[in-house]
């Protein structure tokens, strides 16, 4: 299939330096705050954003350099598909993290709960709303009795 | 910024022939039926992703051919950002939606709820979590009370 290319249109500076101190879902990395920094010539779309009080990054995992299609998860002693795992060693290295919005400064947004290292180049940015139907019943699969507040 | 790319892993089949019809978020395509083909080669990343009921697909926006840094979505007067919109005249058109997974046959996939044009190439595939802790209070900026159950 024919490839895409995107270009990334910002920076996210976190107190995360290394790859192996990163929370494994941004649920685990409640309170940490980090500055993203967006390329100025997309600043005014960054209209309205602060009146949403989380957003949605999507990232480039940039220091996820192969994929395997079996992963074993830190929190689980079995392989599981990577399509079934959060795990950055896939195909198509792209992270999506839900993040509290504090504050919007120009092209300076200041984010709470971050997961991602240092430096990780941001794709782009929505605004939050709850994707699934309040009343619909959700299985977690094997991670199943994983999933907790953060 | 360094550019990235990204192939496709798959791509998706809906009866959503024209952009005009797509649903503007995916809670609005309540029941609407999918599938999806995955590259061969990736079908062993599927395993154990039918143990989850709801997954989370990232697409390349691909009928997307430029971008406009203000929008003014369909349900609303105004215009805002476009980091603060779901509009896919997006610096880089890439869009993110929660299906219910109803069944996984060897490298075919059959979804629920979806809102993506039948074509739509499928970049990356994750298990669904809440990505907000429970206790969290949530605003939705402009899109307070336009936000309703599929």
């Amino acid at each position: 299939m024919r490839s895409v290319e995107f270009t990334p249109i910002g920076i996210i500076h976190t107190p995360i330096k290394d790859r192996k101190d990163a929370p494994r879902q941004s649920r685990l990395g409640r309170d940490i705050a980090g500055i993203i920094e967006i390329d100025k010539q997309y600043e005014r779309g960054l209209t309205d954003l602060e009146t949403f009080s989380h957003v949605v990054l999507i990232f480039h995992l940039h220091l996820s350099k192969d994929f395997s299609l079996m992963s074993k998860p830190p929190v689980d002693d079995k392989y599981h598909g990577v399509f079934a795992t959060r795990s950055p060693r896939r195909p198509n290295p792209i992270g999506i993290s839900v993040v509290r919005l504090e504050k919007v400064e120009g092209n300076i947004l200041h984010v709470l709960d971050v997961d991602m290292v240092d430096g990780t180049p941001i794709l782009d940015i929505k605004p939050y709303i709850p994707e699934v139907n309040s009343g619909d019943p959700i299985r977690y699969g094997w991670l199943e009795g994983r999933v907790e507040d953060k």
